[in-house]
């Protein structure tokens, strides 16, 4: 929902030209509201209400600007005042919105900024995505084991501005490698003894994460702990940067919406869906639903397989998409709590015994269930009572089978090492649709015989 | 994995009842390495490891030990000494493990606990499940508007020790009701005025979240603010307690999981997948196995609705399971994606349009390639060329409609104000496994006619 509240008079302020009103709008409000007030406004008039306040105001503003309207700014402006904006910006979101727009711009915006901001830039751009590199921003408050408790909250009573977060302050040695941790509660209540060093006031067995190290391990770590940030080191134990809480709930949800889309059947889009292009989404989508295609085109030939059957006992075709789907639904929901209960740390490859156990008795009673009402259905087409004894033997099988298989395969998964989620839910519907017609079109014959 | 390092150590410290040694292992290492390094001790050995510390750390370690080991070790150990524990708990967790427990046992240890901490238990067990006020703890920095930098800093470096968080400063009137905040960053850099008062250096334009108001809707609020935490207020503004980040990170995750469970067909379990009891796990999956089961059943007497025109087009059913499946798999696909983006909140209901064009063009160059594949299998077992038409024309259609279906049910869901996640996957299927048999027939007798 846009809010149009203020859109009237931004616009008058905007079309006479009122700095001092537009810099009190900038000014009055919490960022966040400001840039809320903002988003019925064009980019260019967006971009000429900022400009009525200071640069670090600016910053704070945009930042929550969605973020199309962030780089349509840096990359349609003028250059300068983009490169202004881009040294105030917090440095691991400036990589990433850098990292979409035209590399021509980006060589220019980079040429116009201070050499220091160029470096840093370039040094968080070295970490390929998905890493803790990629995701961790170089502005930390980084202090000297030696300084005493009072030169500490002096020295970041000038830093604290400039910094994401100074909750907690990392003490490092002369060669800026990492020896521990001191929050900026206990520098508070340390105040009465401003003369202890912080070497004797930190703690140092303390979790870090390696550069190099996939996103989701460290977001794992800092959730595990519930910090507020953790500090991320180089493969010499030098301290490079901090990942903050914010960046990890992203990393989760992200995580968890990848693995919501591969039990879809998608492999993860990594886009937005109304941005992402129509064939990338087409590709996407396709090779998973022609694998399945495949998949599928294989229950024709199993069909082909009992052709005689199928011809003489005509009713038993009625009850083939019925077939095919119960045990398809069953295998999925098995797999969809098994692969879940995995990603949240519930169940580990070693349960597995315990889940074929719930799952074999879970099938039995939902497979029971579901024959009872099956048979009843099944008598109004079948020519006997007899012969309809085929539809709830064929469920109570098709549906055990399916829970096993659903659970059964994403742990299968994981223990040689892939994702349980690849294997998902389709991909058992697949299987389950063969065993199906195996099964049911087997205990047909079985049960009715040659007639 | 279960760290078994130091478990020889500890079993002889304990079996010599070495009290020195324990305390030493019990604050050496940070607390949650502590917990790790005990995972392979029974509960009762855990504990007496526990009470060779003071009651503090005693509560820092036992907040990382795993929540069955919490419950045990309350529920079964000295009821004073559980109560000392508790009493030194985090507000929010606590009421969590008691909640947990035998009520006879609850109410013992309640008695046993200071006034404060069993009123304060009280007033947060009032709030319904699901709500911010459940989730909040009452242990926040609140400092009176009139107190000055260096008063506040004072205050806070006794109270610090005590609090979850100390990084955001609420600042009350004298009637307790919240009017601005301060964070600790702020207040750092303000030590050289020290004499400012909380009133002029406070934010007074605040998010807030009301004690009753649905917890992924204050979530969300957070998220997007990236806060560290959000004030929580009653219906007359007074600041009742306040959420931490960590909690959201549970709360997102806890919602992500949830829409994936639904994707695949179940109610959320709210529980552990191996701690759930079988019959609640089996009624979880069994109510929406049932109602699929029923919309399968359809099928057979929409399949029964051609009984003769299966008869006489026999090859025709060889194709009934993948066109069936074909449906399903390209709405589940649609419905997945437009799930997710609307839980990620790329995507809203005012975007229908936009979605329902690009369904259609995925869906007919998704259709077009599938339709071509087929057509030659269809080859193989259909009596002429003419007649394999059908399979290509029925994959078409099935896969545009599949996609438009997946796409615009979960919008239409959200519209009616209901959770589109219920509608969910399995639902299309079912929907798809009818239009997919009637569309099939259809086409079938159109292009085949009566021979």
């Amino acid at each position: 929902m846009i809010n149009v509240l203020l859109l009237p008079e931004l616009r008058e302020m905007l079309a006479n030209n009122d700095q001092e009103e537009l810099q009190q709008f900038c000014t009055a409000l919490n960022p966040t509201r400001t840039a809320e007030f903002m988003e019925g406004l064009s980019h260019d008039e967006a971009w000429a209400v900022l400009r009525a306040t200071d640069v670090p105001r600016r910053a704070e503003i945009f930042q929550y600007f969605d973020h199309d309207r962030q780089i349509a700014i840096l990359s349609e402006q003028n250059p300068q005042e983009a490169a202004d904006l881009i040294a105030e910006l917090y440095a691991d979101d400036r990589v990433d919105l850098l990292q979409e727009m035209e590399p021509d711009r980006v060589e220019l915006l980079l040429s116009l900024l201070p050499k220091s901001d160029r470096r840093d830039i370039q040094r968080l751009q070295a970490y390929p995505e998905g890493t803790a590199g990629s995701l961790m921003t170089t502005e930390m408050a980084k202090l000297g084991e030696q300084l005493t408790v009072r030169e500490a909250l002096d020295e970041l009573s000038h830093l604290g501005e400039h910094l994401e977060t100074i909750y907690y302050i990392y003490v490092v040695d002369a060669e800026d490698k990492l020896r521990g941790v001191v929050s900026s509660r206990q520098l508070i209540s340390s105040l009465a003894r401003g003369q202890t060093r912080l070497a004797e006031l930190m703690q140092t067995d303390l979790q870090t994460a390696l550069a190099t190290e996939d996103q989701e391990s460290v977001a794992a770590k800092v959730e595990k702990l519930d910090l507020l940030a953790i500090p991320v080191v180089d493969d010499g134990g030098k301290l490079v940067g901090i990942i903050t809480h914010d960046d990890v709930i992203d990393v989760v949800r992200e995580e968890l919406i990848e693995d919501a889309q591969r039990i879809g059947g998608i492999t993860p889009l990594r886009e937005e869906y109304l941005k992402i292009s129509l064939l990338l989404l087409s590709w996407k989508r396709g090779a998973w639903l022609t694998i399945l295609f495949f998949t599928a085109l294989l229950t024709a030939f199993a069909l082909g397989h009992y052709e005689d059957a199928l011809e003489r006992y005509a009713w038993v075709v009625l009850f083939l998409p019925l077939i095919v789907s119960t045990g398809g639904n069953s295998g999925n929901q098995a797999a969809t709590l098994v692969i879940t209960a995995l990603t949240g740390g519930e169940l580990t490859v070693k349960d597995w015994r315990r889940v074929l156990v719930r799952e074999w008795l879970v099938g039995m009673l939902l497979g029971s269930l579901l024959a009872f009402i099956g048979f009843f259905v099944a008598w109004r087409f079948a020519p006997s009572p007899y012969q309809a004894l085929v539809i709830p033997l064929t469920i109570l099988l098709v549906v055990t089978i399916g829970c096993l298989a659903g659970s059964m395969l994403p742990l299968i998964f994981r223990r040689l090492g892939l994702d349980p989620a690849l294997m998902a839910n389709p991909f058992i519907a697949g299987i389950m649709d063969i065993t199906g017609i195996f099964i049911y079109l087997n205990v047909a014959i079985l049960v009715i015989g040659d007639l």
